[in-house]
């Protein structure tokens, strides 16, 4: 068995790996061809297979055989944040989202958020990190910034879809396991460092979002993302 | 009403700063004497205070009066864990711990533990800086580097105490909000990098202590840390 694990969207149609990949494979890991490997869809498979050229730039594949096809989850996560003002909280939190598992990390621009640039590569590659060491075969989209407002005209409460925002209040509103209808594609908003304006805050809740609490702490803008992930997850066992 | 909130153990017997704090009173906020501040002395209480005199290695303050009480939560969380290689991941672990709100965090040696030192003072000083940002009023106690077996002589089950350990198996074992009794003390073993031992995990099911899944992800030390301590408040909503 092989301990080295590539991503590879593609194996079935594209036997070769990404530059970078071809890279690590090559430069860091120093592998031969005819060395066995693992690959990563991604979308729920893993494969074994063969190194059949070992290229920095260039490395291919053969034999392709499917080890593991994880089922999905019959829910769905996606976290929308705007992004802290220091980037490391921010890869920390798509790591650790990783880690529990999640479909969606979306990233705006809102009234009081202070950062308005991520280097989505950054944490794309974070995002594939984490997937090879937890054995979740699924891998998140990460979407570029945007404004709060393209958000909140395509996202629409529905039978099979929860809309939800992380909302402080004295005295606090439900907890976020109080708030989830079971087995849903759940689209939940997370405030930046200064939390939602009045006015962001009042627009979310005109269009019938549900607010939550993440109980009695103040939880910094990365821990509320993966509170919010874990308790989903948590109130599906 | 002061935006500046310092960290001061016994306010009502003793009326001055830490060294620390008064440096950081004195030459970070430049504050003077005759300005307010706020105390938290990590036991559930926040007082406001004024400055009596400003001086980077002993700074007073007097007219003490207290603004909140926090009631301590009817359950109490301590987690063990060996310590990963990285320190900053445990240094994420302390901060994110602290804004759940923990009550201790205890390191531990075990056979397959990388890291034999920990710098406690420095994990103590993220405990503080998430006190004063979270809102939460209760330090956690921060104990040194022990072998795993002196704990497993001291931790013993009772009515009102659970020692819990997280384990990976397959199948698994059931989840931690399964097996939790409500209002307990809880005690949770988190296992190093390399998992515990066959012969550690062996000494602790014979100790009866209950072993717990986090769920069908591999999940990192300092992250399996944060998913219990935040599953256990969860369980308690």
């Amino acid at each position: 068995m092989s301990k080295y694990i590539f991503y590879a969207p593609n194996p079935t149609s594209e036997n070769r790996l990404s530059e970078e990949e071809s890279f690590h494979a090559s430069r860091v890991l120093r592998l031969k061809s005819g060395d066995p490997i693992y690959l990563l869809d991604g979308k729920g498979a893993k494969y074994a297979a063969i190194l059949t050229t070992v290229d920095p730039k260039n490395t291919s594949f053969g034999k392709l055989s499917l080890v593991e096809k994880q089922e999905k989850i019959p829910y769905q996560i996606h976290i929308y944040v705007a992004p802290t003002k220091q980037m490391e909280r921010m890869e920390w939190m798509v790591e650790k989202c990783c880690e529990f598992g999640i479909h969606g990390i979306h990233f705006f621009t809102s009234r009081n958020s202070e950062r308005k640039e991520i280097k989505l590569n950054r944490l794309e590659k974070i995002a594939v990190a984490a997937l090879k060491q937890s054995k979740n075969l699924f891998l998140p989209e990460i979407t570029p910034i945007l404004p709060l407002n393209s958000y909140l005209e395509t996202l629409k409460d529905s039978p099979l879809t929860q809309i939800l925002f992380a909302h402080i209040s004295d005295p606090p509103v439900k907890t976020l396991s109080k708030q989830l209808r079971l087995n849903q594609s759940y689209h939940i908003l997370i405030g930046p460092e200064g939390d939602f304006s009045p006015d962001e805050s009042g627009e979310l809740i005109l269009r019938h979002y549900l607010p939550f609490s993440l109980g009695k702490s103040i939880l910094r803008t990365e821990t509320a993302c993966l509170a919010a992930t874990l308790g989903v997850h948590i109130a599906h066992e």
